[in-house]
């Protein structure tokens, strides 16, 4: 056997009770088990028995969605996270919050104590949130513009990596006996003052056992690519063909070469939503349940909500009405990301609205298939060059982490192209990404 | 045997690694231990054993203090809290948190994540911040005025209380065989319009076990009082004297009144920091070995602190110079509570400024004693009507939480006043409070 090469990473996306909007229906656990610890803890533990890198948490500080027929309503991901770290011993916890409704102070000791919590394991899901509802609850009449969300997140990072960096690494002495607790000079006050946040600092917490938590990073906008591959640890992204895969790895890396990074220290991970069965038709009535449950004018709904036309003015058996749908940037409302994903899809591949709307579950693209089908794709699109590792979202919890854990991950085992068990402590050794220096150590040493 | 009478409320205070400024020299555990759940979840633990109500945490969003001296930084509560009672099954957790430097929409939601997770265990402790360092993390140049942070936090508890009350409680329906997942007629936007927020509403999670989480105060200004009267469920409070306390228990359940509440739902809990011995003599001597460590200029710098002045204008053996402090309320820097509670144990007790200074811990009432001597006195303020219960600030954790639980609450128990086994699951219950009715569904019944 010869060395192990370079394997993928893989998150587990818990969206509420599964990717597919009638999840739920399927009742596979309580209908308020998306308010209970454990149901969370059960698909960690699932997934760490799969050597998962991570579990990863979508939020935004709003109530959507049709309350009357979908579940809604979110336990704060940083609260629940340190509840399913502590349940659990290897994997990463990645939270989402906003840097549009936060402040970086709050926020960055937030994920701080996550990662003292997790031993290391903790990771910020950076998103802007383009919705109105979320910017109502915070004093604004709608969303800022998406230029100014991006802006205002630059900014947000820079001060908040400063703050993880305050204090050095070996900044505490904890002395009991002499007395000397820190070294006030490993201490840093950061006196940032820019055009969105002025912060003195230093944080009131050590420095993290990752040095600083691992930083991700969802838009797939030009705003969001120029952000992510600046700053970001990990991009999770949208593309639904391979080839636009592989365009969107290229000019990440590229970019990260272009802000002085090294290119494998940002890792690309699209998202790909699941729905597995032991053989294909398994797999498709599995998903035929699912859309009985949620109705065809809810499939259409979606692809209509991401196009920003009324599901009366498309008809199903047509292409999308291309004249009618304007460009990409000039959308102010919603992810620019998983419209142009779809966009693409449709274009691509010639699909019908019907057909397009059984091929994208939450904005990804969607597999239905055999555990083999599933594990070819991944291992195609990894060797393939457009993609890192991958952000999986099941349709249905926790049948469909069970089945990928049990079935999927043994066969990317067996390709060599994932890991059997874990090799480091913290996220940021499961990524494959080095511990990073303290920007204020570095300028220390240069003095 | 009688009935049970009305029963003392217990809290326990984990105050870094105890109330005394030295108690970290003491080294009952690692020096890095405050960064580490399980110190925390011990010293829970062991609270739980002895029935207390809950567990508190202050807090404050900047490092401050002596770092070269003095252990500085703390866990986010929120994050720390849901670690704690993960480990525990009945005592409450109460974090502290700014409402000057938060958003009610982020605050209300991480409390209510609180409170479902820990089955309905929550309190949110509302400070408002004196210090510059905090105002300088968030965009200022200084702490705004008191009347202003006061006015701040009377609207954003008033945002918050809607926010948890914003879903009905029966408004999840959850039926997975029809497909109903709540009432939409039941959840509430809450369109609030006022000075500092405007928010739309409603909460992203339905109401929590409590119907809201418990709201802890602690500000004994005429600010704090006043809003504390109004909204808080206890005040945690700082007087150092017996008839000082009457005083402040009167005035606050007068108080009560006047907002038309019922005064038995405003609980009052002064605080006491405890130096506990077998005997007198070996209580004097654990205290005299913490104030070794810490240094005679230390104590004295405690009280100079507090009074504004410098320790070098003081002589320590003589009474405070009265005249060259200002009235308190012209004070802008610092806990008006605090303020006063010392002032008055030096003029009641014509103390020497070295004595004072031996006789308060982090701006409480300090008693060094037997466990008979620290039941009495807390009987004593119990049964004369200073107080419905404590907040407890041992000395050096663990060994101040083990006396206190393993020989002052037997007594307590023994005495009638303290309950050997918690008869109800959530904080409220353990405080005597009632379920809150949502003030939406009152409006709908009343219509």
């Amino acid at each position: 056997m010869s060395q192990p090469e370079q394997q993928m990473s893989i998150g587990m996306n818990i969206l509420g009770f599964g990717a597919h909007a009638a999840a739920w229906r399927k009742a596979e656990v309580a209908a308020d088990a998306y308010l209970d610890v454990e149901y969370y803890r059960n698909i960690a533990r699932i997934s760490e028995r799969g050597c998962l890198d991570a579990i990863f948490l979508a939020d935004g500080p709003a109530l959507v969605g049709d309350v009357a027929r979908q579940p809604a309503g979110r336990l704060e991901p940083t609260v629940l996270l340190t509840a399913v770290a502590l349940a659990t011993r290897h994997i990463g916890v990645i939270a989402t919050a906003s840097s549009s409704y936060n402040d970086p102070y709050n926020l960055a000791r937030r994920f701080s104590s996550l990662d003292h919590i997790s031993g290391g394991r903790a990771a910020w899901n950076v998103v802007t949130n383009a919705g109105d509802a979320a910017a109502q609850n915070f004093g604004l009449a709608g969303a800022p513009r998406h230029v100014d969300r991006y802006a205002r997140a630059d900014e947000f990072i820079d001060v908040t990596l400063k703050l993880w960096d305050s204090w050095e690494d070996h900044a505490v002495i904890a002395d009991a006996g002499s007395g000397r607790f820190a070294d006030p000079a490993k201490i840093h006050a950061i006196d940032f003052v820019g055009q969105h946040f002025s912060v003195k600092g230093p944080l009131n917490l050590p420095r993290s056992p990752q040095g600083r938590p691992v930083l991700v990073q969802a838009g797939s906008s030009e705003g969001g690519k120029a952000l992510g591959s600046r700053y970001a640890d990990a991009i999770f992204t949208t593309q639904t063909t391979l080839v636009d895969g592989q365009a969107f790895y290229q000019e990440m890396k590229q970019r990260a070469r272009q802000w002085g990074r090294n290119p494998e220290h940002l890792k690309i991970m699209p998202g790909l939503s699941t729905v597995i069965g032991s053989t294909e038709a398994e797999a498709q009535a599995r998903f035929d349940q699912l859309n009985a449950y949620h109705g065809e004018e809810g499939l259409l709904q979606q692809v209509a909500s991401r196009v920003g036309l009324a599901v009366e003015e498309l008809d199903p058996d047509a292409p999308l009405p291309w004249q009618r749908i304007g460009p990409i940037e000039e959308f102010e409302r919603g992810s620019h990301g998983f419209l142009e994903a779809q966009l693409n899809l449709a274009r691509r591949e010639n699909l019908s609205i019907r057909e397009l709307s059984r091929r994208i579950l939450v904005g990804h693209r969607l597999l239905v298939g055999t555990p083999e089908q599933v594990a070819d794709s991944l291992e195609h699109w990894f060797r393939a060059g457009a993609a890192d590792g991958f952000n999986i979202m099941p349709d249905v919890f926790p049948s469909g982490v069970e089945a990928f854990v049990d079935h999927v991950v043994p066969l990317l085992q067996k390709r060599g192209v994932f890991r059997r068990e874990y090799r480091g402590s913290t996220l940021r050794e499961h990524l494959g990404l080095p511990y990073p220096a303290s920007q204020y150590q570095q300028a220390a040493v240069a003095v």
